[in-house]
Order: structure tokens, then C-alpha cells, then sequence
């Protein structure tokens, strides 16, 4: 793993910065607690934002191939006029009839396998994660949790404790097993779901032995954090089974996956096959609106709900359900996720030309438009490829595109445009990424 | 303790309901999880909010002696003004430079003692206090929390365990401790404040004695879900020494109390003459919108922050910024902590008045507009009081307006209007008061 756990940040001193930036940095640093963090060895400095595109205070624009939250673009009219609109009429919470809430969640959860019919709504994808353990926990009797080795589930102290990601500095819950996944370990995809399942399985005996049980295997469905790892579709269903059978319930992690970020469904897990007992939702749910939930089975919704006491003061308020409800509605109409597929196909398509025409691509891994890039060639030293990846994350942002880093190593590009990206941004983007492999690529061994 | 955790709901079969709020009943527990309930054995079902009031399809108006998230009333057109400008304009994240951010977090913490001179923001105020103990945890190295006995700090895993309101189904950590207040004790005010110290000492000792430290004292500074116990002020002073002298830090629960609620200060813990570490903020930070923070002593939230990864998505995004930014301009322009305070006094004055033309208000205690009034005589044994309380509150929203119950005998009325309540608010809800106990509280022993 990295030493660095977040390598795509400014440093003080280590670039020159304007003095606007430079004063309203010393300002931030004054105020903010230390655990903020600033992307980039320049930080960017944003006044204004519309669709693909992100504004400096002198009107330099910056494609944003970065931002999974304002999924349908930044400042989308139709979903703030909802939101804007259903302020000036109610936020009623959810101990008073409200008709919209049930409105938006009936839509809501007719996206989902006709299995999945409760949903409880929170107001982050952290939320909604630390929710799924306490019913998983309360529902099965057992404590132990069985994560990828570099997940990140979230930010409260349940969710952290089983966020391995984190690093050292976080520790990790006495319950939590971390299991290998097959891309990493270099497995062929022939063996893949044998591999997942031999890894679970081995989890679950060392769970059991030590009397902690199987509470949740929780999973990304794209498993992001550990650096974008999508492939064989269906490599995780044997874990799952193994899972079940030791009593344990199967939550999918769709914060980042789902809303049609994979593209040919609305869900991550769906390219697995599999039907969870949890699923979490979170980010673009509400365009940037702090809205998440939790969709599940009813025999487990049903058992914790009628068992503990839950309510959360925000969650589901009209106005987060008016500004979802409009989301899922364009999402719906406008055909997003389709969209998102057809945009992954042409970015990898020109990734893979740029790989064959340039040094420096060593692998590309994507679902619809959420890419995993490697940095670097066969021959570097990890340290080389981090190193890589750095410099083209800061290539790139001086040229006027955002992305960031993800993986074990933190040498994979992290590429994950709002879904409304179209053919002319895919290009843009492509083109950006050529010049600075020209300039960065070729200067490295 | 009460043996129904929640009192004030709605139960299927208890009343007739017409059928459009039948059916909308029945298709919310088809698609909602079960831990949603109902206010009111007669639900109440809202379309429209204005300032004091809101509105239920035939256009009956309520008046809201309940709701402490909308502090500046449903629907505040500058609030909702400032929150869809910003929306129209860029929702930044943190880790972009935005000048927006950086001025209300100045502004926030000039509302502090100087000593508290950081801040890091959240969506909730589940989120803050799950924050503050991770906080608290991690500075202390100690996993002890000392709380009162019947607190309620949230929803996250790590706050609802310890949280003794939550009930027996809830299980609280190994690691909490629970503590008596000296006014359910019956303590007189000239001992309150020693008798709350050897309640903490004696928690810290047993904390200590089974090698578990303590890491914090957590107290919301109303003593809300306890009963609302406010008085003496100062009675806590002792017990934040005590717990600063084992090593832990002091955690001030402002999510209720703040932002003016207790009328004479800004926040809480200022009528108790204490400073914490600590302080966590929710509710009525954005007049509804998902917003809160931890604002703490720079030592405590540097060390925290240098050392664990902390990054929560939606939190300071500039939404909910603009947003909050627009409620703390409206609460110092308008003086509303000081409107508060006297809508205080006009209020306690009034319940006084009826408490002693009629039976049934056996106790009033406040502070600014937050009030705990018990209901019954005291030759009532506790559960006529809290049939009592149960009826009342039922009785008020037949009459249009609403309050719920609180305490550890669920038989206190729990009243908490907007602060932007006027001199006629408070006398419609005093007349409306009085018309139930004629019509209720003699009809009782």
C-alpha cells in the first residue's frame, strides 16, 4: 500500500501559488480543522459551474472527469427548480403524511429486483453504510464484517473501523476480515469467482472460529477504492453463496456504482448477477443534495425497524425526496445510463488506441463511466508508477481536466465524468491525456 | 422508564381515519422500512408550510409548537433564496478553493469562546457527535463515554450505542456509563451541582478500574431527552473538572440548544459558565437543510486530523454553505436568540398562570424557548401521568397545534416552536393549553 494514503494533494511549499490562492489557503488553514485536504500540488479555486464544466475566478474552464456527485452535471436547472420549488412550499419530515415521500419511494424502489422492496432513507452514503451494519448486526446475531483489502465504506466510526483504505492511522474493528481480489492477485478470470469464493470461505472459518460470526459480506460492486476492479462480471456470486450459507447478509455498496454510473444497469451489482439482501445508495442521488438510503429485503427492514428505534431528522424531508424524485426522472427520461455506457465505449476505445501509441498506459479497467487507468510500464518500481500518476493527475489539472488517483498503489488514474458527458468531452478529454503522456510518458523510463 | 419508548405515534386500528390518510398509510408501509412511525394516534398530513403554520389538504392550519429543525419558521424565503442562488451558481467540495466556505466557517466560529477556534462540517448531527467521539477517542486514547441516563445523541452504530434513550432493544457499549441528574433525583439546587460530580467521579472511577479510560463526557446542555433539566445553571461545571482531570475531554451536545435556542446565549453550554473541547452542531444549522459541524479547540481537532483520514462528501459543499451562511445572518440581524428569550418569558409566565387555575401541569422548566412541561398531579401514579401527557398532546392537535412528549416517564409535554414565534403564537398556544385541560385535564384525578 501507499505511504501516502492521499498522494493527489496540495503540500505547503512545495509549488509556488498566486496570492489569492496562496491567502485564502493560510485563511482555510486558520479555521478549518487539519483534517481538510486540498486536491492537487496547485489547488483549484472554483466560482462558478455548469454541466461538464468547472470555472476559475478568471473564467478558465476546467472538464470536469472527475466529479461523481452532480452525475446529471453541475447546477442542472430542471433539478434545482424542483428543489427550489419544493422549498417554497413544504420540508415536512417523516413523522407527518407527506405524499411525495412515498411517491418518490415507490419509484425509487421499482428500480430495483422485485426482492429488494423496503427503503429507509439517510442522508449519506456513510450513513447509509453504518445503517446496513446495524441491521445486518441486529438481524443475524453476529459482529463480523468481510471487506476487499482496500475498501472504503465511509466515515463514521462503524463504517471507518471496516474501511482497511483508511490506513494505519484508523483502526480497524476486531471484526472485520479483509479478502484478496482476484484482478490484484493476478488471477485469470477463468478462476476468478473460485478465488473470491476460497477467500470468503476462508474468512468466514477464521469468523467462526473465533466466535465473531458473519454479520454482512459488504462490498463495492465496483470495488473503486481498490483501484476499479470489474472484471470477470459475476466473479463475486460464490462469495455471496458462501456468505448465505454461514448465515451472514450480502450489502452492496452502489454510493459510487449506482444510478446507472456502470451503464448498462442502474446498479452495480446487476453485472454480477446477484441479488443482495442490502443495498446503499448515496452521491448522486440527489445531484449534490445530501440525500442517501438504504433499499432492502423487508424480512430484514422489517425486523430491525418493528426491533430498534431509527429516525433520522433529515432524511427523507421534501425537499431531498423533490430534488431525488427530479433526478430519477431525468435519469429515466434522458436515458442516462445508456448514455453512460455508449460515452465508457468510446472512452476506453480511445484509451486502448493511446495505450498502443504512447508509453506510460499499463492497464485500463472500466464499467460504463467509471475507469481504472494504470500508470506507468512493466519495468517501473511501484514508486515510479505512483510517481507517474501524480504528475500526469497534475499535468492534467494545469491543463484544464480533472481526475485524481486510486488503488493500493495509488498509481491507477481515477476517471469518473458526470454522465451527461457527450462525445465532444470524451474527445477533449482524450486529447488532453495524449499531450501530457507526450510530455510526461516518454520522459519517464 | 417508560415501556413504549415512543408514546406520541400513530398505532394501525387505535382511530378511524378518513380514508385518504388510510391510504396513504398503506402505501407507505408497503414501500417504507418499519422503523418509520407516525406522530399522533390521528396522523397529521402536510402539503404547505408558512413561518409558524402549516397546512394539511383542506387547508386547516397548525400551528408548530414542535418543530426545532425550521428555527426561522417553514419556508424562509431569504434562507430558500440564498440555498437556490448558490445552486444556480457552483456546489464545490472541499477540496477545491471556494471563498464561501472559508467566510462562513469564520463567521460560525466568531460565535464561540475563543478557545474554540476550528471547525469541521457534517450533514447531521448524528454525524457531528459520531465525529466528536472519534475525536475524543483518538486524543484520549480511552473508550469511555459518560452520558446521562436517558440521552439521546443520534443514529450512527458508535452515538446510538451510547444513547440509553434508544431502550432496551438498542444494546448500548461496553464503554458507556451512564449518569443521574439531580433534578429527576430530586436533588436541591444548592447540592445539584456536587451531587453531579460524584455522579461523573464515581463513572471514572469505574471506567478506570476495568482499564477502559475515559475518552469523553458527552451532554446535551438542555438535558433534552432526559426531561428538559436546565437548572441550576452552572450544576455541570464540577463534573467537566472531574472528567478533565482523568484525561477526557468535554463534548457539549448543541445539536437542540444551539443557535440560539436557549434564548439567552448563542449556545447552551454558555448558561452553564463552561467551555468544552468539543462542541457539536445539527438540526436548525440550515433551517432544514442536511448541515452540521464539530467546532473544538485546535489541539484536539489538529491532533485528530494530522493523524486519521477524515472526508465526508457532501459536508461544507457550497449549497449548504450559502444556505447556512443565510440562516446565521438572519438569526444575529433579526436578534432572534434575544426574541427567543423573551417569547420565553411570555410563555413560562403563561403556563404558570394555568398552572395554577387548573390541575394537570405538575412541573415547567425551560430555557429560552425549549420547555418541558409535566403533565398530571402528583397524587397521579406515573402512568395516569403519562395517559396524561398522551392525551393532552392528542387533544392539541385535534385543537391544530403541535408538541409531542419527552422525559423518562414520556409524561412531559415537549414544546419547542420555531424561535421566530411571536407574542400571538404564544397566546394562541396558551388558550389552546388551557381549552384541553378544562376539557381533559378534570376529567382525570
Amino acid at each position: 500500500m501507499s505511504t501516502d494514503l492521499m498522494p493527489n494533494r496540495y503540500r505547503p511549499g512545495e509549488a509556488q501559488l498566486p496570492q489569492r490562492e496562496a491567502a485564502l489557503i493560510a485563511r482555510r488553514d486558520g479555521v478549518l480543522g487539519a483534517s481538510y485536504r486540498l486536491h492537487y500540488r496547485r489547488p483549484v479555486h472554483f466560482l462558478r459551474g455548469e454541466g461538464m464544466w468547472l470555472y476559475d475566478p478568471d473564467g478558465r474552464a476546467y472538464l470536469d472527469f472527475y466529479n461523481n456527485v452532480p452525475s446529471l452535471g453541475h447546477c442542472h436547472p430542471e433539478v434545482n427548480a424542483a428543489m427550489a420549488e419544493q422549498a417554497g412550499r413544504i420540508s415536512a419530515n417523516t413523522r407527518y403524511l407527506e405524499p411525495r415521500l412515498v411517491d418518490y419511494a415507490e419509484r425509487l424502489v421499482a428500480t430495483f429486483p422485485p426482492e429488494l422492496d423496503r427503503v429507509v432513507f439517510t442522508c449519506t452514503g456513510s450513513e447509509s453504510n453504518d445503517l446496513a451494519l446495524r441491521i445486518a448486526r441486529l438481524v443475524t446475531g453476529n459482529e463480523g464484517v468481510i471487506v476487499s483489502n482496500y475498501a472504503y465504506h465511509g466515515t463514521s466510526a462503524a463504517v471507518a473501523a471496516v474501511s482497511p483504505n483508511l490506513g494505519d492511522a484508523v483502526m480497524l474493528s476486531p471484526n472485520v476480515r479483509m479478502v484478496t481480489l482476484p484482478g490484484p492477485a493476478g488471477i485469470p478470470d477463468a478462476q476468478a469467482a473460485d478465488y473470491f469464493q476460497a477467500q470468503v470461505r476462508a474468512a468466514i472459518t477464521d469468523l467462526n472460529r473465533r466466535g465473531i460470526g458473519v454479520a454482512a459480506l459488504l462490498f463495492d460492486s465496483i470495488f473503486s477504492s481498490d483501484g476499479v476492479w470489474v472484471d470477470p462480471p459475476g466473479f463475486i456470486a460464490g462469495g455471496v453463496d458462501a456468505v448465505r450459507a454461514a448465515g451472514g447478509l450480502v450489502i452492496s455498496d452502489e454510493v459510487q456504482p449506482g444510478f446507472g454510473r456502470t451503464g448498462a444497469h442502474m446498479w452495480g451489482f446487476e453485472r454480477h448477477g446477484v441479488v443482495p439482501d442490502l443495498v446503499t445508495l448515496g452521491k448522486p442521488m440527489g445531484n449534490g443534495f445530501p440525500i442517501g438510503a438504504v433499499v432492502g429485503r423487508h424480512a430484514a427492514m422489517d425486523r430491525f425497524g418493528t426491533t430498534a428505534r431509527y429516525s433520522n431528522t433529515f432524511a427523507g424531508n421534501t425537499i431531498g425526496i423533490a430534488t431525488a424524485d427530479a433526478v430519477l426522472t431525468i435519469l429515466q427520461r434522458d436515458q442516462i445510463p445508456q448514455n453512460a455506457f455508449a460515452m465508457g465505449l468510446r472512452l476506453r476505445a480511445g484509451l486502448e488506441r493511446l495505450a498502443k501509441q504512447r508509453p506510460g498506459i499499463r492497464a485500463i479497467r472500466n464499467a460504463g463511466l467509471f475507469f481504472g487507468v494504470d500508470m506507468g510500464t512493466e519495468s517501473m518500481a511501484p514508486a515510479a508508477r505512483r510517481a507517474m500518476a501524480q504528475d500526469v493527475v497534475n499535468a492534467l489539472r494545469d491543463d484544464g481536466v480533472l481526475v485524481s488517483t486510486t488503488g493500493a498503489n495509488e498509481d491507477a488514474l481515477k476517471v469518473r465524468p458526470p454522465l451527461i458527458c457527450q462525445a465532444e468531452h470524451v474527445d477533449l478529454f482524450l486529447a488532453a491525456v495524449d499531450r501530457v503522456l507526450i510530455r510526461i510518458g516518454t520522459a519517464r523510463p
